[in-house]
């Protein structure tokens, strides 16, 4: 097989989105555009992956990490043909290359394949055809049906007005021919720009064999130059993204209202309410439900858990059968282990909560170490920072906190522990004991409630 | 009158819904499709109801609930035709027959009503004209106009493909036709089934006479083979149910945005903010408003009552012109007076609370009975829980609850009471008195502060 | 130039709103329609403003305020030519007067300007052109162009049938002719009104000018009777809304899931997440993110802030590279310098927090005013009131308060003071020393849990 490289256009500015960031680091599904545009060029499995920058660059560069990419700057923006003969030093003598663009994000790789298997040892075009093909380059078709040439709107024929198939601007060309080409590239047009369109023309002329390939819906080639068409193309992939769960078997309340910035991996008969976003890596597992209103992001969730509505997990782990909110925050670090029970304002973070225990309300659980069967009451603190250092709490199993206990950390509350209401416990709880700090209720006679202040 | 019987075939297993529940179990509007089919049912008023289960029948029969309901097995999935005739030693001898699918959720009673009196002593199927027909059996009628069969899809010639009427599959039949009639089935077609829309043709032979009824919405008629038509199913429905209550006058901030899973009463002057969900059954009275995001569950809230965002209220009975939330938790049990005050971060659990009383901050409020005007001062908590029992707090008339006060249950604060901020409260407070339970206060002059560890 | 005039008919019932509020105050983007026309009104800087009331008038006086406007009664309501000739007397003798709809909200001042321009010292009727005008009045003009007739539909001959051209109700007219023309209007049809739209035959007979111009979009002449049709411009104004922000270059997650009620302001890079609710006036500095199901009213936001989903401001202001949130409340009267966070259920009212002072967890703050580099621990309370009277707190820089501490106001915490968690404090914490107010910890050997009570 040829070698495929794969050079990526990313130098614009895109003065349109009105942002100190580059165009192709806006995020669509919660990752910058040209990310994506890379996932999908490695999908297509590369020897060479080229991104050619220009504003911004630094930002773009770092933002994106280097890895294997090689990198070939354009530093004056003088149009796409000018863009990839920047990429050209970079590039193989023969094989094939495939141009892709960094604010162009939802092309799927199958669509890409089959622009690739179309160019042979030639030339192809990706293609669309559209209803209203206004303002776009026609692809005109001689009697043979062969492409002969790409057409701008403006300098279209009444025929050819009528032509409906357009060009996307992606190819794939052979790079023996390449150098050639874009050395033949002219600039005589109203923005003093060399187009990449042209070299069609010029492998026509050169006899070499141009193809084409289409896309499978119009947003595959869709590119952003705004934010209008940056949430349009948002909406198009989070509708696709909640067909392909309902297409695996998730019950979802509304397509339209959900929001996955990464992926979510599930098992059978999983159900998520209205609302819910998603980030990064997230696993969901058999029979979990997840509550209206849910944001996870980092999280893998085990068989049988129910997170109820307003819940906050990031980067945790939750066993089977937990039960969890509604208003619970899982912050980094909570793990929980099966039938844990989080309740209502309740913040966990950095911390193991063993089998079957329950902090059921109004807790800051942090830095804390709880065993099995523990119960931590309502109004509960670990207080694990000092104002400068940070402390653990250890909680044996099957230890009773009271409400409204703090725990100064460092401190242990041993095996079966039970601790008053109302304790500040900052040393060892010994196991089995009652331990209890606080003082006598007493109350005063003839005590007169404050009046109200004039 | 005829008596009416209804059958309805919910035999199907739904490999496509790629679950382990049978399918018309699947909820839609907070219910399994099967309820509400035989909801719909029960509202023609049927002398007698026959369920046609198969797969998961015990599931089936466990969540559905016996009644009236008489249950048929169909032990083999071989067709409509077979499975009808599963019902058939459960239906009298004479009366009519309506044919209802458990996984057909949205038709409406009054169109069945239709289809019935249509029917006559005769036959009738229920029909749906579309756009585009491909893929459903259109309806052959004479040039007379009268119906002559069904021709499935594949059958067509040239000229019936262009029959935009279809087969719903819904039909009412005489029962002293019927034996006769499925018994009469063939199978002999690639699935090697027997298709109850073969009866349209031997009742033609047998000169009865065939009408049609009419869908009023294409969703009437639509099936759920898979999790995509379940929820475009779920959304007809909650857009209906959305423009019923503007209909009737309620205000809705967005009616793509409001989830009914039961029933929403009201009275006037009711607004809804963005992205509420109900869930059984919600009596709203006048000139309540609910906030943007609030969750309800069985609960009835009474004139003039404001609920403020994020609210999550299940099986609880709110009072006149109470303020609830943002943030508040009612759970069941919860039932407050006129004028009650519930805050953000509030947690109310099998409590009554008394008019004008106020908990308006970070409290868990539990097996308590609180009178009218009293104050619970925030982080206030209910320790109604030794670990194995549950028990009372009694808090009477006027009393001031201080901040972060701890009510060891059972305890009794009576009438007047003050409680001291920071008490640990495990006796009866007096009336009118001030109850302390706290440590004294004390500095440490020449205090270092911890140091940052390495 | 001609002195303008404009008229607002506000004096129906809108009996299919089924309120008790007049239709004209029902809101839009959260205002009156009434307001919004008004606002949209005083854009055309008029000379005399007159509002036409009936129905409910004191409510809408009230609720609208009086200003600058001269209100009309119209005591019965025979028609939109008896309205307008009910603010005659208010009209100056000569220039021109526009007449608007209180229950019109959504016209564009712009195309109200076209309006006026195109009646120069003559007639104009703002048209929109439909695909179907069916029960629309039709804009009938002879062989010249020129405007004839206005014919409802159900007057329509065959011919004007086919008139797409049709009348929206607006209308500028000549002051020196509106009072011959509004008392030449007839009743005699059969509602028993009279209507303007028969000046427009008038005009013609007199030989006065009748020019025509056109809405934009139909949604700028849409009247509101039901809540259906108010719901419906709703979103057409929160779509206009969200399309506007995107223009502006602020990212959106969603722009079908945001609602404006009011105006949002703000600088470059701003990115607001699905679900958020604005009301009022809401300022959002460069770099500001917007979590998830945020609601903010009247607050102002400066550079680098990140809210966390589920935050609720009200009246606050909120300085530089704040984190807020989640689930954090700003109610009136909060005022965060500089690097506050503000974290998960917090609560803060009517307190000033100083530069880079944590309020992390589960905390009220009343009444306070926090110094700079403060650490505020978990579960702490501000105990701001007695029953009676508000108190202050006030604590300086450096203090560090540990968690479960209760403030009983007025209390000072001097700067550098440390609190001991779990301490009541209710008198001075002296500067740079370390107090504590609590009980000592012990523990009861020997001791029995509670038993299950049967």
């Amino acid at each position: 097989m040829d070698s495929l490289s794969i050079v990526i256009l990313a130098a614009g500015k895109g003065k349109r989105m009105y942002s100190s960031m580059p165009k192709v680091l806006h995020p669509i599904g919660g990752e910058p555009m040209l990310a994506r545009v890379i996932r999908t060029a490695r999908g297509l499995n590369p020897s060479r992956l080229v991104v050619v920058y220009g504003h911004g660059g630094d930002q773009v560069r770092e933002r994106i990490g280097d890895g294997d990419i090689v990198w070939a700057e354009q530093a004056e923006q003088l149009g796409t043909g000018h863009a990839l003969k920047m990429a050209l030093p970079n590039l193989p003598v023969d094989g094939k290359t495939l141009v892709l663009y960094g604010d162009v994000p939802l092309t799927k790789t199958g669509t890409l394949q089959r622009l690739i298997d179309a160019a042979g040892r030639g030339m192809a075009v990706l293609t669309d055809v559209l209803d209203d093909a206004s303002g776009y380059g026609r692809m005109v078709r001689g009697a043979d049906g062969k492409l002969k040439a790409i057409v701008e709107h403006k300098d279209c024929t009444p025929e050819q007005l009528a032509i409906r198939e357009i060009n996307t601007g992606m190819m794939a060309l052979p790079n023996a021919r390449l150098a050639g080409w874009l050395n033949a590239l002219k600039n005589g047009n109203a923005q003093g720009e060399y187009y990449l369109t042209d070299v069609l023309e010029l492998a026509v002329k050169d006899g070499v064999a141009v193809e084409s390939a289409s896309v499978d819906a119009s947003w595959e080639a869709a590119g952003v130059n705004n934010k209008l068409q940056l949430v349009e193309l948002e909406r198009i992939l989070q509708a696709n993204q909640a067909r392909a769960l309902l297409e695996a078997g998730v019950t979802l309340a509304d397509p339209a209202r959900i929001d996955i910035r990464g992926e979510v991996t599930h098992g059978m008969d999983v159900s998520i309410d209205v609302g819910c976003v998603f980030e990064g890596a997230v696993a969901l597992g058999d029979q979990v439900e997840i509550g209206a209103y849910c944001v996870l992001k980092n999280v893998k969730i085990a068989a049988g858990t129910k997170i109820a509505p307003y819940s906050h997990l990031e980067d945790a782990v939750v066993g089977e059968a937990c039960k969890i909110g509604p208003y619970a925050r899982l912050r980094p670090g909570a793990e929980l282990a099966a039938r844990v029970h989080i309740g209502n304002f309740v913040e966990v973070k950095k911390s193991k909560v063993g089998e079957g225990s329950k902090v059921n309300h109004l807790t800051y659980i942090g830095d804390a170490e709880i065993g099995r069967k523990v119960n931590v009451g309502a109004g509960s603190v670990t207080c694990n920072y000092d104002g400068v250092n940070k402390f653990k709490t250890v909680i044996g199993d099957d230890v009773f906190v009271g409400s409204g206990t703090l725990m100064v950390a460092p401190v242990t509350l041993e095996d079966g522990a039970t601790i008053a209401a109302g304790s500040v416990v900052n040393k060892t709880a010994p196991a089995g004991q009652l331990t209890v700090a606080r003082a006598r209720q007493t109350s005063v006679p003839g005590w007169k409630r404050p009046q109200k202040k004039s």
